[in-house]
């Protein structure tokens, strides 16, 4: 249970309004010595108007820091469950912390990154991958992440989650009853049977999600693409046109600024992410084997290969980069098009033409199509919000640990062993894959780290 | 009357949280097509949990942005008088970004800067001067400026204003006495005395409220304070000292970091502001000459001069730099008395121990003194919250203006013309002052100008 009132900054500093979150039993009795008005009375979800008062002990001169807006919320109708307040202020930097100062003088203590979230973990508003969908959602920048994080805020994780959980009671119980006629032969073969089905479907399920943390990290960090060519084949021409197409198209709505991201664009969005290759901008005064070195690191690190060739390129060069490549995306594209005497037709790329495409980086030809396919070559489903895309590596790894106990008691199985030796390790799924959700006791620390990662007022 | 509905969003972009804000008539109808819940009869200063949504049009599926809370405002209850609300989204660009969209797809139209305020002004909630505090406390970066925003945006200023067009409104009502009995020339004699003495202390009282402009500049932008003295006296270690230890001093509460400012600190709540010598810095290899000049025109600009020696200075150069800083507050500041030999006393310099002090800025002795000193020189008056200080060069420029035409009205009763002719001064005496808090019609590239230096969502 916890004590005592916590209160923090929610919003960044340096608008026209910022907001100071209140949460505990205290929030009421704390604001209420501040604000012209008693609120300890106040019904929920209600908004009053008033001042925050600054009370001079020397010249008893009460002195307005604020006039704002509070809105009032009784456990456990909030977020956290809790009583809690907010408080609108004016985005005056002076104004918030002296605001933030006088809560701490009567009573309050700042809140730790994520303790409202905590909070309204600890007191069941939500489970804890519902509270770690928070953060994703605050820091999402696109359609596909703030998909990822929504559906996982909304449960659909907990939920097929809750279904494993159904299901590995299922074969506990099937296995207690095993035990209970073990005295029956024939009965407990049959039983087996339909054992090790059931565990082989729940152990394809736990498999089936866990697979999804690949989708899930490549559209959490963005999907890795290197541009790779000779020198003076244009690459760093082609790189720029796509970043400054990029930032002119996502121009944001006055008044919300995005920060640069280096070298990353949206495509219907999703994130790509271009490797820094660092020989890319500056390879004219590169020794030629450093620069074949790096462009093979860029490639291994890449999920999609942009080849910007001007020239036909020899048969031995396309075995090899298609050797390279054979697990990832290669587009060959023709660059330098608008120049007189570009050859416009190539005898040994006659069967790649769904990768291979023609453009001027310089002339800005062909990218509209350059970016489709690049698109198109992430081979990202279209995720709908109810779709379950594993983003975190806490996630993936109680989901492979799970499978790891999963997996010996089909061994178990298949080898005949005894029930009892079974539950051991079935028990042990159930606990590894309840760690997702904390539907377990979560020790101090894994929640101290996973909250560690929030920002300050939420 | 305003008949769009706006939007914008009200924090900076970046925290957990943003805020967005609709004002006008169609704000409850708007927001219901995009929330789950319908609005349009939600009682006034309540909270709302709900969703906004997004349909899509090809899919039919309901796609959730964001879970927020909504806080409801009625005509005229609220800050711009319209009916309005306040989404309370996470702090995510993608989210927010989304929402501004979907509600200006929906019907509303981004806010220009300042455009909420300026409604509250067109709506009768504030007077113009009230609306220009409203950007003054959101810009507040210390107990000076702060105070002298909320004193104007509380209506002090205003209610002064009150008393002098109530005071214009006596003598205008005697001047239309004294032309009804114009007949009787003893009567007139009387009148006049009384009519000159009113309008000298209305005039007083302008000129007071015009001279405390000064102040209120020197508090907003800072009190200047040049450091001055010979090559290698300790100058940029002296700046440097001052502005580190400032930079500890006022390390903020967690989660809401300052912005640097070059070269400014603050004591006791008023920013002083080192003026950039660019000699100050790197004087040693100057030309004598440009150092002199440099010297000169930083005690200028500066209201306090820091006069840096370390050895006792030739009667001829103290006589000089108090000629110099006649008009301003000259500190003697002995550096480096650490130093083996540092000289203890100075022949020349008796009488003027309050403003001697001896420091070492290498070794922070004697700062705190210093400090003190700095806060001191500037001579501002402790303000309390009632206090009028004039801040704004548009109010400044209307008092100043009042008082030319208050001056032909002082000038005209002293040379005995008739009352028609006076008439015309005090109405436009009258006017100017009803410019600064906006009660005539005011035109609106005036408004235009004020309401453009707000952010935007306020």
């Amino acid at each position: 249970m916890t004590t005592d009132t916590i209160c923090a900054l929610a919003t960044a500093p340096g608008g026209a309004l910022g907001i100071i979150r209140i949460s505990g039993p205290q929030s009421l009795e704390i604001l209420s010595r501040i604000f012209s008005k008693d609120l300890t009375t106040a019904q929920r979800n209600t908004v009053h108007y008033g001042h925050i008062v600054e009370s001079d002990a020397v010249s008893q001169y009460q002195n307005i820091i604020d006039e704002v807006l509070v809105s009032v919320f009784r456990t456990p109708h909030s977020y956290t469950g809790e009583d809690s307040a907010e408080i609108s202020c004016h985005g005056s930097r002076y104004i918030l912390n002296k605001v933030l100062a006088l809560l701490i003088q009567n009573g309050c203590r700042m809140a730790n990154p994520g303790e409202y979230t905590q909070r309204a973990y600890l007191n069941g508003k939500m489970d804890l991958s519902q509270a770690e969908a928070v953060a994703d959602l605050i820091a999402s920048t696109n359609k596909a992440t703030h998909q990822m994080a929504m559906s996982q805020l909304r449960g659909h994780f907990s939920s097929e989650l809750a279904q494993l959980r159904e299901q590995l009671l299922k074969l506990t119980s099937l296995l207690e009853l095993e035990l209970d006629f073990s005295d029956h032969e024939d009965l407990e073969f049959a039983d087996r049977s339909e054992l090790l089905e059931l565990t082989t479907t729940i152990e394809q399920h736990i498999t089936r999600l866990a697979k999804t943390f690949e989708t899930g990290q490549a559209l959490k960090q963005g999907i890795p693409v290197a541009i790779v060519g000779k020198t003076n084949v244009g690459k760093s021409t082609l790189l720029n046109r796509l970043l400054k197409d990029d930032r002119a198209i996502v121009s944001d709505i006055h008044g919300t600024t995005r920060d640069t991201i280096e070298d990353t664009i949206e495509i219907n969005g999703i994130t790509f992410r271009f490797i820094d290759t660092a020989g890319i901008r500056q390879t004219t005064d590169e020794v030629e084997q450093i620069g074949i070195a790096r462009t093979y690191a860029a490639i291994d690190k890449a999920r999609i290969v942009l080849w910007l060739i001007d020239s036909e390129p020899s048969e031995s060069e396309l075995a090899e980069m298609q050797d390279r490549c054979k697990d990832k995306s290669l587009l060959i594209i023709q660059n330098k098009i608008d120049k007189e005497g570009a050859p416009d037709h190539f005898s040994h790329l006659p069967l790649l033409t769904s990768h291979f495409l023609r453009i001027s980086a310089k002339k800005a030809i062909g990218l509209d199509a350059l970016e489709s396919a690049i698109y198109e070559s992430a081979d990202i489903p279209t995720l709908q919000q109810s779709d379950v895309i594993v983003t975190s590596a806490r996630h993936y790894d109680a989901l492979t640990r799970a499978n790891e106990h999963l997996q010996r008691v089909i061994d178990g199985l298949q080898q005949q062993l005894s029930g009892d030796l079974l539950s051991e390790d079935l028990r042990l799924t159930l606990d590894t894959l309840a760690e997702i959700t904390g539907g377990q006791i979560t020790p101090n620390e894994v929640l101290g780290n996973i909250f560690s990662h929030f920002c300050v007022g939420k």
